[in-house]
């Protein structure tokens, strides 16, 4: 069994592009990947891509070659869709690929194309991650469905509605602070937590900026062999450790609690057994905060608090940049953005910048060793975790 | 590096089943799957599933987690989507996943429901496999592009277009005959050339029934390491012991030659390199026929015949059941049908069963050991290739 190392990795602009197709993005995203990397794109043995809803939103399905093509690759190219958690499950498969010594050099990522259109049709082809048959005949959305969790996360643990809200505004206010200095965040700006509260509902108890934005833009990492770099003398110093990946109910209503997220626990537990660790070892996280409470059942289910204790972490500093346990560093879903389908693969992006010390971020959490990522579909019925650490 | 078995395989009917859910056929393939092989649906490690159009033909993404629970299975779940290939990279890395030791049993497949939809409707969903921008925005649909290819091989080998129909027709008729006795089949029916001949244009030079139909289904296989399979005391005789992908460039347009398909070539060589095989080997081939010119550049690019030379197969009786070389013994897609997502699982599990001796042409080649599947998407820019073994 090989090591795996992150050689480079490549992000556009997260925002809005709406002049800009899928594979346009993807290749400036991959090729910007091979050129942190200085890996020839002839060594590259298989493309793994992540999207969503391209063919809803482009008319595109068989995206893979496509955006192999636009690429300039010219290997095995293949689609991964898993809602949300699209480019999670592309970069897991690319981790054991290389791991099993099947190739020493995986191109993995992903892409969404969004704001082609409106808030309305988003949302629509954003339902196609929840259950058509139970939850979006019914009328669910996402925005309501997370509402729905955190009501019942406030109602478990007897939190009253504006304590609920005033911890989520902290979550939202601090992704915001850590998107200021990212390049490819779609909002560098701050956010109170008066600005927060003071937002217009979208769905009780959550408002306009608990949710993440809409996004265009892409992803890639380059992953190799130990032996691979070790050979070419690459500079990558960034191991991914641990990968692990869990599956739940697919419609809420089905869920045995709906403030808990077991895939994201089974995921979490995969990953760490696999790297060696527990929740103790993890310096600093990138989780999947497509809404504020998604964030607070995140860094639970990864074992950094217990339920219930999750959601007032970034009101109480610990989660912030100068805290304890440093979440979202790079702005999160919420502030950096949500291309839904290059989501899990920005993540590994932005947590390999951190560790190797060139994110704008990385000064924050000069000893940080140890990283994870937690990425998620739909209302975390699935859920991919991994373990990256500085290797050398 | 662990052998893979197939321990056992589920397919539903193909066919017109519009009341039927894309969750429901697929339940019903994997507890066959899970029936056939004797292993208790706890021991199942992963799902991987293939579905090509479920957003578009059920407003249903995330397919994974929710075929998954609908199957009965808690273990992580991955939707591929490759086109009409997306079973065949699902059961690809599934072999791989197998391989490497990553789990012991996972459970492949795929599942597509087509015919809740009526045809022009099918049609547009469909052409997301090709190039949209390109491709599809010009007019090209599948059968033209593919009567495209056809002519394109005519006009290279110097065939007359008569010629050129009545050898396609030839495949078709060859098709249906093995359709007959098989129990899955869309069309279990006699079509003689004369018919195919006869049959109304839909992009010349191919007819109806050049062209495979609209089908629901879904396939499953249970792929479990050789250890796992001895200490269980499996009847898993037959083994997949080579696995290819190849990729093209997407649109027709920017290919080398229109009647060459490169991906293919590429997945076959690699799948046997990894059996350690070349094709004098094989003994019998399910290919993509989702055209009857199809089945002639299939049969190309897996070395049973030059360029130019596997057209006239079928017509000469050699890939006939009673032939040197069966293929499609399971009807192909022309006659057993083509659920899109599901295809590339069927191929597997038909060649197993024709292999261990249980499928309704397995007296027609009682003595084949090698078995080859090939899976194709769109026109060909991606392939997966299999190869199948009786192990002991």
């Amino acid at each position: 069994m090989s090591g795996v190392r992150v050689a480079g990795v490549g992000l556009t602009h997260f925002g809005s592009h709406p002049e800009r197709t899928g594979r346009d993005l993807f290749a400036e995203a991959a090729l910007s990947a091979k050129e942190d990397a200085g890996v020839p794109l002839d060594d590259v043995e298989q493309l793994n891509v992540g999207n969503f809803a391209g063919p809803l939103s482009e008319g595109q399905g068989h995206l893979a070659p496509l955006l192999g093509e636009a690429a300039g690759l010219s290997c095995p190219a293949t689609r991964y869709e898993e809602a949300c958690a699209s480019a999670g499950v592309a970069v897991r498969e690319a981790v054991r690929t290389v791991r099993s010594g099947e190739a020493d050099v995986v191109l993995a990522g992903g892409v969404e194309r969004m704001t082609n259109h409106d808030t309305p049709e988003v949302t629509e082809s954003l339902a196609i991650a929840a259950d058509e048959l139970f939850e979006v005949r019914a009328g669910v959305t996402f925005p309501a469905a997370y509402a729905l969790m955190a009501e019942a996360y406030a109602d478990s643990f007897g939190i009253d509605e504006a304590d609920l809200k005033t911890d989520l505004a902290n979550v939202a206010s601090k992704n915001h602070d850590n998107a200021i200095p990212n390049e490819y965040a779609q909002y560098q700006r701050e956010l109170t937590v008066e600005q927060a509260l003071d937002a217009p509902p979208v769905a009780e108890p959550l408002g306009l900026f608990d949710c993440c934005p809409i996004t265009d833009g892409a992803s890639a990492v380059l992953l190799v062999s130990e032996e691979y770099a070790a050979d070419h003398d690459l500079d990558a110093e960034v191991a991914v450790v641990g990968t692990g990946q869990g599956a739940d109910r697919m419609a809420l209503q089905d869920r045995e609690h709906l403030a808990r997220t077991p895939a994201a626990d089974d995921a979490a537990a995969m990953a760490y057994d696999d790297a060696g660790i527990d929740a103790d070892a993890v310096d600093v996280a990138e989780v999947h905060d497509c809404f504020t409470i998604a964030e607070v059942l995140a860094i639970e289910s990864l074992g950094f608090y217990d339920p219930g204790e999750g959601l007032g972490a970034a009101r109480r500093g610990e989660t912030r940049a100068d805290g304890d346990l440093p979440v979202n560093l790079s702005g999160g879903l919420k502030a950096k953005g949500h291309p839904v389908g290059a989501t899990g693969g920005s993540q590994i992006a932005e947590m390999a910048r951190i560790l190797r010390g060139d994110h704008p971020n990385s000064d924050k959490v000069a000893d940080a060793e140890v990283g994870v990522t937690h990425n998620a579909g739909g209302t975390v019925a699935s859920a991919v975790v991994h373990v990256l650490e500085v290797a050398e």
